[in-house]
């Protein structure tokens, strides 16, 4: 019992300790009152749902990212939740009732049967903010700005933002007829990038080469403002969703570069991640030297007609530790520790009760106790003269 | 799927809503501020880990309450936490490694298989403060106070303590040689103050008069200050730890009457609520005309040992929602909301963000969105004059 691996927590799994866990509550305090601000309500969802509640128009990725436990109280399947977004859209739609849009924010942990990457966590703190009932750009530029000022608010300084959009990979689907196992095995080579294997699939599904080509264009369709003119030129006709996404995909990024003249840009037409979910603008952002991205959104229309109430729906999530580990924030300055002695004293009392409301940390000695206040982490003591207890250095 | 009751929770499963959720968040800024400034650092345990190390030192109790996920990655039994207290007390054993007292402080969820009594929840947000490292009643004493400034916090004006100590039993156990079946019975039908059944149970035992009569007394020894006086007349020369447990109860009940003289005091030598987790002092907190604790705590030495670490221990724990629920703290008073136009205009910026830095709700109106300011619940919106924006009241 006393071998350390013993208490070893599980991969992917982490605790808190001091001091991290005060800055990572100051950090939570700041973003919480950002999104109030903005005017986002806070929202608290439960740890476990019913699975069927918890899944809804999530696809079959959360599934198996869903640990599931059994309600002892009827037998059915619970599951502990991998993400909040699916939460909050059940609450927008069934809870509040609302016809106006709704903006809400959360803060709160989830838990993911596997780790993500290489050393990833299985329960990242996951905080975001959702907006429902606004098809449009303004709901979009609105969350991507409130998401840039989280990563500011994290110590965040250069930051990349991919943009993309699921019509455009849809439509090609739609133009080409392809059955379902097609599109799914696509799919997934596209997220890899794996060009040569897609054209080999391409080239065995007896697709027309019109279409096979289109989607290898996808595939390589990632860079600066150029893409989206390459994109028009080589999917013109197909779709006029697809100029539609286009054109989406311009005045969003034209309205980013007016706000955040610093924020380097780029179009990636292939990303797919969150494909069974989002319904039109993607985006994720990521800083130079990390592959994994660090927040990512998007619109999730397609979530509120699962849930039985066709609502648009757009927002953005990431994980704080994450943010704050890549994140330059500055630790907190540590407080004053101040030591005061175990007597009953009444003005004692007074003078301690005095400290801390001013909001300084004073630890009261414990009658025989080992340590004295530097061992203690003291800095001051307080010391009687007289009937008055003044502060004095730990020297 | 538009059927409210396919969205139901599970039972003793809730999520908590604006403005609730805002009211919550609140008083946990304002708890873990006061834990601060008594010198107890946060800590944020995980939701999971290997079962052994969750369950260590803390009983069946605790193992019949813990929801149990396989880990998919090798095959180990996890689970999702149902008290908090063992976790931090491996942090301080294992983690922290600190020769001097160390205080810590926590707030976060905690899922049980099973209700709390009738209607009772299944995830309690588990606020408490632990003390490591210092055996004796100045500890004990001081988590009383924190516990009893946590109640006031949260707005619970008379509060009832009951006081208890795990030695008398444990004494009495042990001068009768009770084997290991009939203790749990006792224990099981005294926790249940089933007198009657003691009674018989105690007749069929074969147990002497003498010692059947003391555990029928321990029953009955609940009241004010006369219980401690009854106490130790019954069990006078039966074992020096009793007289030493009640000494111990009469100097924590003075400290009490001293620091809070309003609140009720009893003694309840029977109460032996966390028996395997618990070593000495424990009490309870409650409200007039609520039959279930607020609040509980006490002494648990004996987890530091089963940690490897024997080092003495006392806390508190509460369930914040139950504490909220049982409080009549005021509401927060509704902040003004402001709604501003959509239009895009370097001024409308600039006094948006001022107003925001303010700590003012700012609504930003979408394009073409559904809902005027009033709809949006904003009693104030952004006027032009000139080139300035002014509030104007909403009418």
């Amino acid at each position: 019992m006393n071998d350390p691996a013993y208490w070893l927590l599980p991969e992917g799994i982490e605790e808190t300790l001091p001091p991290a866990a005060a800055q990572l509550e100051r950090v939570r305090r700041e973003l919480l009152d950002m999104y109030r601000v903005w005017g986002y309500e806070l929202v608290i969802p439960p740890l476990i749902e019913y699975l069927e509640s918890l899944l809804t128009g999530a696809g079959r990725e959360l599934d198996l990212e869903t640990f599931k436990l059994t309600d002892q109280l009827n037998g059915r399947l619970m599951g502990v939740r991998a993400d909040i977004t699916p939460q909050v859209a059940r609450i927008d739609a069934h809870r509040l009732h609302r016809e106006v849009p709704v903006r809400l924010c959360y803060m709160a942990r989830v838990l993911r049967t596997r780790p993500q990457g290489l050393g990833g966590t299985r329960s990242p703190l996951q905080v975001g903010a959702e907006l429902y009932g606004h098809a449009g750009i303004d709901s979009d530029v609105e969350i991507i700005r409130l998401m840039l000022a989280t990563l500011k608010a994290c110590g965040i300084g250069r930051v990349h933002v991919d943009l993309g959009h699921i019509d455009i990979f849809r439509c090609l689907v739609e133009a080409a007829r392809l059955e379902p196992e097609i599109e799914t095995e696509l799919f997934e080579l596209l997220q890899r990038k794996a060009v040569a294997e897609m054209s080999e699939q391409l080239a065995a599904s007896g697709l027309g080469e019109i279409h096979r080509r289109r989607f290898l264009d996808l595939a390589n369709l990632n860079g600066g403002a150029e893409v989206l003119l390459q994109a028009r030129e080589r999917f013109a006709g197909v779709d006029a969703r697809i100029d539609a996404a286009l054109d989406y995909l311009d005045d969003v990024a034209a309205a980013i570069r007016h706000e955040a003249p610093d924020v380097e840009l780029c179009f990636d037409l292939g990303e797919l991640r969150g494909y069974h979910y989002h319904s039109g603008l993607v985006y994720a952002a990521y800083v130079p030297g990390r592959g994994q991205e660090l927040a990512r959104g998007g619109r999730y229309d397609g979530i509120g007609k699962a849930f039985g109430r066709a609502r648009p729906a757009t927002g953005f999530s990431a994980d704080l530790e994450g943010l704050l580990e890549a994140g330059a924030r500055e630790d907190i300055a540590a407080t004053a520790r101040i030591y005061a002695p175990a007597e009953g004293n009444a003005a004692l009392d007074d003078e301690i009760r005095r400290l801390r409301d001013e909001g300084r940390i004073v630890i009261r000695a414990l009658c025989g106790q080992q340590g004295d206040a530097r061992a203690m982490g003291c800095d001051q003591i307080l010391v009687r003269h007289g009937d008055q207890w003044l502060l004095t250095e730990v020297n």
